[in-house]
This record gives structure tokens, sequence and C-alpha cells, in this order.
């Protein structure tokens, strides 16, 4: 197995990202190469004058900035460090590709050169939420900005196999995350979606509403990519404003200023269920290799973490599994 | 100046929004009329066999329940207690209207009984959110699930002047809530209401995103109902996980368990913060007087602040205010 890496791609990269790969080299039983600017990615291998030897390394002089339309990553861009480490998977030297870079060149790059698990209309971006309960996967949490029912069943077909074949969940609940639970609410495109999903033989339950998304009743909750979106980074935000003006308040109380490390301690208990960097990022869905969309904040241990996530999607086979699905869908009577 | 009170609407109606009528009637220089069944009305306002004689009543035989379709509201069901409660208002009678029950239904009957203020194209639920600088005004909240453009604009020329008005916020800044930042981020309805928004006169700031919502940056938060529907019940959600997570996590510790009641304090504080009680609903705006949608879990206490609410509402003159917005408008050259 091979696992190619944007070494260029994210906020701290080169160094961080490299950094991360080299963690995961001590722990996958994988090759990885690192694609990108070879002086760069070779400073961030000395170390006391030696280069790590584990890598190879796929050069790219250009690096796609990431505020960069997606659009123009399509354009002319072959030799940046995102084209380069999709161009492995493409070509089949390499069975995954993780960048932390602009996530929307990325999944354009991926879905058009490594192209789509036949059937799959468009790829998602599945992302593994906490619960008190146990993991649930939700999609599309921002491949598509706009989305067509049809789009929404493929999330749900794609995410019940994540969500069994990886997460273990037997006959995975499917929602619709929609406003109100009653067939009939929603907006045009959830009510036709619900439509479809009630007639497919996924273990549809219906809609399921916003507050839904982290308590038990549901394993996989479908939406289109804006909605995911929103909806995640609101949630981040929630928890970020609870945790720092619960700080703030025990900071007031002297007492409480007593027994704050243990109170940290259980914070910390806390909010690495909401922590994303545990996973390193999300898996893209529907492209024909496994794919994983970093974080652009992501440090090392998110890099590392992702690089694993590849590896255990690779090792799995859950894209063959995908493409089964996809295949026995295909050939059943519509 | 008199509010009107739909007494059956809500979980725990009667019984409950009486009891907050009851205490709001302490606190307002407003006649309350509550409509509903007279019988179930007196026997809420009965105390020691005394009946609390400074309400009127509307009877109203009908009730509206939480789970019916909204059109069915507009469909025969004169006589029920949403509908008698906005026909106060429609008829002048009233100035303000409050409802803890089905809120489809009362949006709808609001928008075509009392009607929309001139210029005004859908009326949009504004909901005011905490933040640790200070509060800050989303909608639409869940009025209309699909939006055009144009509606953006509107809601976004609402939620300012509700903003500067009401919430004394000078020269509100909007934003229109996206994936990205970046011009030409979003989905086709956000990326043709941020062109309108950026050629309007309002102080926009361009997309603001999911986790920009608790932070400071943006006064007015603009999107279409669904989408601030789903926002706002996940960072309950999210609110609600993490607040029972870290009482888990306390009572596990000895130490932390000694200092329990310091932390709920603390605790308190930052809850409250998320509290929709606190405001005992959401400004109905663009209709032609003031409505407020109640939460339908609505206790006691939230149904007092409701009717309190809309008592602010009326004495600060803000439909008015907001007519006057939208007659200016019209004046001025496209």
């Amino acid at each position: 197995m091979r696992i190619a890496v944007d070494a260029m791609g994210g906020d701290f990269a080169p160094e961080e990202i490299v950094a991360g790969a080299r963690l995961a080299a001590d722990e996958v039983d994988a090759a990885l190469t690192l694609a990108g600017s070879p002086e760069a990615i070779d400073g961030c291998l000395r170390e006391h004058g030696q280069a790590d030897a584990r890598f190879d390394i796929e050069p790219a002089a250009d690096v796609i900035g990431m505020g960069e339309s997606p659009s123009a990553a399509l354009r002319g861009r072959d030799d940046s460090s995102i084209a380069r480490a999709v161009a492995l998977v493409a070509d089949g030297r390499a069975q995954a590709v993780v960048s932390a870079g602009n996530s929307g060149a990325f999944m354009a790059l991926a879905a058009m050169r490594v192209g789509m698990i036949p059937g799959v209309r468009r790829p998602a971006i599945a992302v593994r939420l906490p619960s008190p309960s146990g993991p649930r996967v939700l999609l599309d949490a921002g491949a598509n900005a706009d989305c067509r029912p049809e789009h929404l069943r493929d999330f749900a077909l794609m995410g019940s196999v994540y969500a069994e074949h990886s997460l273990e969940i037997q006959c995975p609940r499917v929602g619709v995350l929609s406003i109100g639970e009653e067939k009939g609410k929603g907006n045009e495109l959830t009510r036709a979606a619900h439509d479809l999903l009630a007639a497919s033989d996924l273990n549809f339950v219906g809609n399921v509403e916003g507050g839904d998304i982290y308590t038990d009743g549901c394993d996989v909750i479908v939406c289109d990519g804006f909605v995911g979106n929103v909806v995640l980074k609101a949630s981040e935000g929630v928890a970020g404003v609870l945790v720092s003006q619960l700080r703030d308040a025990i900071g007031q109380n002297l007492a409480l200023r007593l027994v704050a490390p243990l109170f940290r301690a259980a914070m910390k208990q806390v909010t690495d269920l909401f922590d994303h960097s545990e996973h390193g990022g999300a898996l893209l869905l529907g492209i024909n290799g496994v794919g994983i969309v970093g974080h652009g904040c992501s440090d090392a241990q998110a890099a590392r973490n992702a690089i694993l996530f590849a590896h255990r999607a690779v090792e799995s086979k859950l894209v063959e599994r995908i493409s089964e699905v996809f295949a026995e869908r295909a050939k059943a009577p519509a």
C-alpha cells in the first residue's frame, strides 16, 4: 500500500504535514509519498543534519492557495502539490491521497482525475460525529453546495456502507436532516429526498432535526453540503464559546480555581469528543480511491491521524465495498 | 395597548401559558386577552375558588395541533385559538399576538390575516442570539424553508432595523451565512444574495461561516429559514450534550463532586446564555403588527417573557420603524 500526501497543503505546511507523516511512518505498514517542493520537504525531513529517508518525494513546483477558486486548480496547475498527489492515485501508484490544502480544489481534482465510482453522481464529504451513544456519520459536509434529491439518496447509500463497514453499525439508521420530523416538513430538496429514501431499501427513519444530530436516533444523517458545512462549523463554534465561557466563570471563583486542574481534565474528556483533529480529516466518499480531506489548520498530530485514517480505509477495502453496493443497485430492477 | 395570547398553544397549554400571563400581568402596562376555551382558561385562572379577573377571554372552541399542517389552519379553522388571537390584531383590537402553538399555522395566519408590511415579501423569524460580545440577530430561523435572494435582502433590512432600534447596535454589520468567507463561495442562493446585499446601502460585511455565528464580527446574520432552523437546533443540541457530558465527567471525580454546587452556579451562568426561554420567543418580522413565536415547550416563565417581549416591541414602535424604512426604500431610485 502507498499513501500520497500533499505536503504543501494546509496553513502549517509543509512543516506540520511532514512532521505528521514522520509520526505516521512509525505506525503504518504503508509506503508514503510526499508531494511538493523537494527543497522544502527535504528541509523538514532533516534533523541534526540527517535526512529521514523513509519517504519518496513527488516533485511539485506549484501550490494552490487556500483561497483560490477550485476551478483554477483544474486549469494548467498540473504541477501543484495537490494535483501531483492526486495523480499518484489516478495512475494507480498509490491507493490513498491525503490533503489539508484547498479542499474545493482537492475534491474537484479527485473527482476528475481519480474518477467516480460507477453509479455515484457526486462525491460527498463524510464526517464522523461524536455522540454519547457512539459515532455517527453526517454527509455531505461541504463537497456540494447545491444538491438534487438523487444526490442525497447516493449519500445515504454511501454513508450506510461506511457506517456498517467501517464503524460496525449493523443496519444503520438513515435520516434526512430537515426542519420538522413529519414527512412533508422541510424544503423542496428534503421533501423530495424523503420520498426517494422512503422508497429505497435503506433503513430509513425519516426526517431528523438539528437537535437530533448529537443524540441517539440516527446513524447516518444526509444533507446537502451547504447545510452540513454550516451546521458542523456552528457546532464547533458553540462548543468553543461554551468552554471558554465556562473557563472564565470558573476563574472568577476561588474555590473552583483550586480544583481547576481536575476540572480541566474533565473538560478535556468532553471537548475531545468534539475535537476534529482526532480523526485528522473527513472521508471523500464516491471517488474511486481513498481521499482524506484534512482540516486547513492541521498540525502534525492531525496530519498523522489523517494518514492513519487513510491507511485504515484502504485496508478495510471501503471503496471496493461501496463499488459493489452501487453495482448491485445498478443491476436491481428499478 | 392590548396583547392577545393564544392560551391553548404549546405543549403545556393552557396551564403554563395562563400562569405566564398572570405573571406578566403584574409587570406590563397592557391589557391581556386570552384566546381559547373559556372553561379551560377559567379553570387556570381560578385559585382558592377566586378567579383572576384581570384578563379578557376571547372564546375559541378549536385548537390547531402542534403536528397539523399550516395549510389546515387556513381552511375553516377560524374558531381556533390561534386564529382568534391573530384576528384581534388583524381587527385592530390588539397590537401584538403571542403563540407557543403550531408555529407554521401561526405564521401563515399572521401573514394572511394581519397582512404584510408594504414592500416586505415574506415574514421572517428573527432570533436574538447570545455571544460573549453582546446580542446579535439571526433571521430567518424557520418561517421560509425555501427562499429567493430578494427575500434574504428583505431579511437583512428588517434585521438591521431590529438590531439598531431594539438592540441599540449602531450601524449593524450584516452578513450572509455561507460556506467560505470569499465572495463567490456558497450556494446559488447565497451567491446571489451576496451580490444584492453588496449593492445595497446596508453595512454589509460579506459572507460569514457557521463558526462565526457566536463570535464577534457580525450583528445581523441572514439565511433561509431551513438553514437557520437547523443551525439553531443543532447549536442547542451541542450545548445540551456538552453540559450533560461535563456533569457526568465531574460526577466521576470525588474532589469535583465536592465543589459541584459551585460548579453548577458557574455552569448556569453559561447555559443561561443559550437559554431560549429567556426571551420567551422569537419575533415574527414583516407582518403589520407584533407577533411573538413562542417555543412549543414554553413553561410559565417562557410565556411571561414572551408577553414582556411583545410589550417592549409594541412600545418601541418596531413595526412602525420597519414600515418607514421599507417605504423609504420604495421611494428611492432603483
